[in-house]
């Protein structure tokens, strides 16, 4: 029996009278006995029963999940009401709570507001396009066109004028139209702003200790449910994880990763050249040319960047104050930069994006009282596919939502 | 000048040569100086500055927020980009803060996992009406209609089937057309499910705990931004919170509170009667009778509760297992019930409402392995309204959502 608790079982013992037709695999239990040392080497206690009463039965003809079967976790997907049962998404979904709450404490832990940013939204941020509109019957609701959220971002950065450093973790989402391995409509993502800060490191230096302090907490706090993928599903990430803890993340500049690229003897699709997007290929060898561990990309291109990224007033190869953090395996897990506080530079962008009249609120931050600061977001499930060696994406989430698929 | 780290500033002490016309209120100041005792009664230090240098200056003219003007919740309310560095809406900020880790500290200190229950859902759950749908672009992302949450109930009981105890806290929606001060489109919501649960008294008893525990710790661990409402807004708060963490909440059941109001001497707009809903006035009615304590009121009509509530088969006034808990100033706090566990039971109630086949895998979860459970929801931004006072919904949330708007 199992009451989710761990991964390990209890061994109930007990005699062949008790014995009851419905006291099948999937059945819930009641059983009354003597907790008793076990003679056997796999367990320490065993149950000897004295009563066994069935609460539900199972009918295991219908029960999709089977005894002592090692289920796909393509399989189990099908059943995003009872794979939950299932030991690997068991194990995932507690070590998902013990990782929501070391973040949590890493935040709280240095002083950090915890913020709940809105999800319904009237901005669309970055123009990041792929939203998800909301409607009640084909009015507008909220007088205006409201979105689903895209990022805390902006909202965090009106609360950083009140506050010295604020976060939130919260869904957000994306109307993508991709099957990705990698990407849902619905995901949950960390977000951190931080007031006074004049260095993209200070940034930096808060993404590599919320990583580290997090997985740190995980890897003691759930050892059993870890264990569980890092055997059967990537067993060479349990080393690569206690090494990358020790040692200090690897920082290249945008400009110097289209220079290792530029170099490579290998052919990619999309050719490296400065001022372009930096695609999955390139990352992957980024990464694997550092040696498998991950790796800050620095100072982007300014025109690859949103508006509120800060302008470095370099050239001739113009940058802005961006971030990314690139991992093994996944690719993009974190990403942030300075913000733009100097209201001139500001509201010259904005206004040759034709947004000066709808950020007009943001710009008043520039006005009263501006400081400079930055922040940065990390993907919630990238980061538990990285720790877990989980392939897909759909397998670290309780409920997964992606294009053609809302199940429950 | 003040960090936003409590209520308290910290005085600057400055000669006049130092003196700088664009230091002014609201400004972002970096200050270099002595910390040394303080000569006044009313801080214990203050900074003997040897440098002042403005690094965001403030235009006092257009600047909403005054010096030391006490600016009414209403004026604020206008500047939801600004208000944060109000001082009402600062403390109010940091105790939901602490509030948020009180409650996810309650549930991990009692075993319960965390559960990210899924914002988009093609569920509408109860029927409850006042959906918002989403949309991209006019056509159906997801193959089918696709909603804003209003409760991650089901899909917890779906979790309750996994681990004995779980618990989710995140946004939920009503797109109810409503201006009053106890609604919003967007609000959070703490809920918990709990198998191996027989008696209603056993979820009533964590709800008390809950918001026994959760009080306690923000009343320990903010007193001065607590202090700032009780002193200013409810007077009374203060002593009433502390006899209530000391006494046990009062229950009565539905069928007693109908008796109540019809022995009542004050008239009702709706005359009570045994088989309606309870109205705003009779739970206010009620509340007072028991001594302006908070109130379990259990056991309602079968015909005005949703289907996965557990039949009581009594008779010949039909009831089942639920309960609200009523708070005075603020209403229905939480809401909760034993669900059908028994497959003849949900079966008989989804035909006759046509849900058989939509609810399928809701009726799976009761053939494979069902166990009896409950659970219950809290709404957290009146929580906060009840604990402090404060008599708008709308300023108890960062970005207050409702009908007509959706500022940011």
């Amino acid at each position: 029996i199992n009451d989710g608790s761990s991964l390990e079982n209890l061994q109930v013992v007990a005699d062949p009278s008790l014995e009851n037709r419905d006291l099948t695999f999937g059945s819930a239990v009641e059983v009354q006995g003597k907790l008793v040392k076990s003679p056997h080497k796999m367990q320490n206690m065993e149950l000897k029963a004295e009563t066994i009463r069935v609460v539900g039965p199972c009918d295991i003809w219908s029960f999709p999940l089977k005894m002592k079967e090692r289920h796909p976790l393509e399989y189990v997907r099908q059943f995003p009401h009872l794979r939950c049962r299932n030991n690997t998404l068991g194990s995932l979904l507690r070590i998902r709570s013990e990782a929501t709450a070391a973040i949590h404490s890493f935040f709280q832990d240095n002083g950090y507001v915890h913020i709940h940013t809105p999800i319904i939204t009237s901005n669309d941020c970055e123009g990041a396009g792929d939203l998800f509109q909301i409607e009640v019957k084909k009015t507008h609701f909220f007088n205006v066109p409201a979105f689903l959220t895209v990022s805390g971002q902006l909202h965090l950065e009106v609360m950083s004028g009140a506050f010295t450093h604020v976060f939130t973790f919260g869904p957000t989402f994306r109307a993508e139209n991709s099957q990705s391995r990698r990407h849902l409509a619905e995901f949950y993502m960390v977000e951190a702003e931080l007031s006074f800060t004049e260095s993209l490191q200070d940034i930096m230096q808060v993404m590599e200790d919320l990583f580290k302090t997090a997985t740190s907490t995980v890897l003691s706090k759930c050892p059993r449910d870890v264990e569980l993928f890092h055997k059967y599903m990537a067993p060479a990430q349990k080393d690569r994880l206690e090494q990358m803890l020790k040692n200090k993340f690897v920082t290249i500049s945008y400009s110097e990763a289209v220079e290792i690229l530029k170099r490579a003897s290998q052919t990619f699709t999309f050719k490296p050249e400065w001022g372009c997007d930096l695609q999955t290929e390139h990352e992957k060898y980024l990464v694997k040319h550092c040696g498998e561990v991950p790796v800050f990309v620095i100072n982007y291109p300014y025109d690859l960047k949103p508006f509120y990224m800060r302008d470095n007033e370099d050239g001739p190869q113009h940058t802005v104050a961006a971030v990314d953090l690139l991992v093994p395996g996944v690719g993009e897990l974190c990403g942030g930069s300075l913000r733009e506080e100097r209201l001139p530079f500001l509201e010259s962008r904005l206004q040759r994006l034709g947004l000066t009249d709808a950020y007009q609120w943001y710009l008043d931050l520039r006005k009263f009282g501006s400081v400079p600061h930055g922040g940065f977001g990390m993907g919630f499930e990238r980061y538990l596919q990285y720790i877990l060696g989980v392939d897909n994406i759909k397998d670290v989430i309780p409920f997964p939502r992606f294009s053609h698929s809302c199940l429950l």
